[in-house]
């Protein structure tokens, strides 16, 4: 069978889409166009029909898209129609935020563990959940049928992490740890590293004055 | 003058290329291939070769790159040569969690000032820095010539927030706000929803299914 190959940026944009489509739908928006979602959401309106055409034909035209349908859509195709539960291991400040992160909830993740190997930390409450050890992960990932692991911990336990992730049968890894993790090639594995969202904003600074010195 | 138009995508992955050379100079390793980049963070050779090219000539055939300099290059081309003072609001677990993350500090970045306007919140003690209320930012921000801030407040307080920025002279904004928000065409501003990254591996899943019932 053929794949079909969807590139990251187009994910990636989708999930930007869905997210504003929710947003409508709760102000009570029918109908949209491209054109408005492409200034909603500040990219090109050929952009926004190119992402969409990778998976079938939307709209009407000169009438636009039924906002509903367009969002029961977007989520469908990221395949978050099924709520998805989450174990998150690390409970220092980033994991503790993680942990009750709204956005999250809002599209249907939610931490169903967290686990540390501070014994400090176990057993303290996040919220109404309380911090594990790490032997605890194999009855709550199969209590709630779990598939996704988020790594919190510092670079230097992150590996030794998801090792024990991927033992338990976790089959995808969000790691926000600052290191490259070796993984088998069953394991959907996405690295987070938030200074990246900075160097962009640093890069465009950068390009600014250039140009402006350019002129 | 020509504007040079790098792709977002290609800015995205020098952060990585840059961070990884980091790791590699730091192992005491002199030059590298752009097949041993690619294998490093996950790309294709070509698509190394390609980014790269943006920006000149690197690297001799048959001998690779040098990877001190290439990791300087890359920090240069990021506009990371200089340190880059922040400022954040929200000191709730988000803010507190960005406010202490060390990939910030790796880069150059630091937190100079935190800000809340919740009373409880306020002379609260972050590491060795104070929450302080948002009539203090014009002060912090002057003093340490501050162009970019971060937002990490609810979606309901985030468009306030920004419009104060803004008004105190910042240039950049990275909102972690699950909203929208409106600025002025002169700001730089990039929205992190962290639940982007759990749909791109919730898609990869769905993808994988559908591939397995299809054989």
């Amino acid at each position: 069978m053929k794949t079909l190959r969807v590139p990251e940026a187009t994910i990636i944009r989708l999930s930007v889409y869905s997210r504003y489509l929710e947003q409508l739908d709760r102000k009570g928006v029918i109908t949209i166009s491209s054109v408005e979602i492409a200034d909603g959401v500040g990219v090109s309106p050929a952009q926004v029909r190119k992402d969409l055409a990778y998976f079938g034909e939307f709209g009407t035209r000169g009438v636009g898209y039924n906002v509903r349908d367009l969002m029961h859509y977007t989520s469908k195709i990221l395949n978050l129609n099924e709520p998805w539960p989450l174990v998150l291991v690390g409970a220092g400040n980033l994991g503790f935020a993680l942990s009750t992160y709204k956005g999250f909830n809002n599209r249907g993740f939610s931490v169903v563990g967290i686990f540390d190997n501070d014994l400090t930390k176990i057993g303290k409450k996040i919220v109404d959940m309380e911090v594990s050890p790490p032997e605890k992960m194999p009855e709550i990932i199969a209590k709630h049928n779990v598939k996704i692991g988020i790594i919190a911990v510092p670079a230097k336990a992150a590996q030794e992490v998801a090792d024990l992730m991927i033992k338990n049968g976790l089959v995808a890894i969000l790691n926000f740890a600052p290191v490259s993790l070796n993984v088998p090639e069953h394991i959907e594995l996405r690295n987070v590293d938030l200074s990246v969202n900075l160097e962009i904003l640093t890069f465009n600074l950068g390009m600014r004055q250039f140009e402006s010195r350019g002129k």
